[in-house]
């Protein structure tokens, strides 16, 4: 048992599942639905798209993030870097979880229209329609919308390809 | 009413109260229980020591702020730095108020620990202890405690004194 368990939860506390208004509190403050569009020529249109669910703690606080994990019953508890870890989420039936979870409890900060962008992404990936052109075109501006400073590296390419052509 | 107000939340939403376990697991990722001590020649023992509750939000979330504000029905809503806004409590009427709710409803994370220092600085704030010498001794070290690599200026110069004298 960690410190931070032994010290801060009795063991009443710790069988206790979370309530899932102070996930969605939590969440509000510390989570993150990010999408990535990586480079991998064995995909059909030469790129991945990754969505993925995140929770980023301290390692001192890395209990919390496994009562989540036990919360969801999937997941990883895995390093992130330095002395961060985290709650990961990813494939698309868990993903699919995830949304629906959020979508019954919704968040209140502005992170929900993140969610929104993520959600809508994921909806589209239950239709496969990320691995059509338009589709994955359709995809990198919601996540460029999502993530505001960056802009996916497929825009960017498929941008220079439009220029070029 | 902001954009993010009208995007975000319905009218229903707006007038809804925030759950207690919400707000728990907001303060959990995004709360700040901090005690300064401060130089200030007026007080009787030529120093101040000056505890506040903080949540730190993005200015694009600052509707939420106004929220917590609205639960507790105390602190204020105002700048942090930059484009930062702060829910802030200060007073020790205030912050009694705000010890009794995190006694009832915990913390999960290892936020607790801080608050519990927090908790105990209060407690001796309501019995005057900060005005005697071995009272602002002991809150120095809890300060110490609780901040971990701030080392409180009081206790510097305490020991300075010391070693001096």
């Amino acid at each position: 048992m960690s410190k931070f368990s032994e010290n801060v939860m009795s063991a009443d506390n710790q069988q206790e599942r979370l309530d899932k208004k102070w996930i969605v509190g939590f969440v509000d403050g510390e989570g993150c639905f990010h999408i990535s569009i990586n480079k991998l020529s064995k995909m059909t249109l030469g790129w991945q798209v990754l969505p993925e669910f995140r929770i980023v703690q301290h390692e001192r606080d890395k209990e919390i993030l496994y009562e989540i994990k036990s919360y969801f019953e999937f997941g990883i508890v895995t390093k992130n870097h330095g002395d961060r870890m985290e709650f990961r989420v990813r494939g698309i039936d868990n993903l699919n979880k995830i949304v629906k979870f959020f979508k019954n409890n919704p968040l209140k900060t502005s992170k929900q229209k993140n969610f929104e962008f993520f959600a809508k992404v994921i909806e589209m990936m239950n239709e496969r329609k990320h691995l059509t052109d338009n589709g994955l075109k359709e995809i990198a501006k919601l996540c460029y919308s999502m993530n505001r400073k960056v802009k996916p590296r497929y825009l960017e390419s498929s941008e220079t390809i439009r220029q070029n052509s």
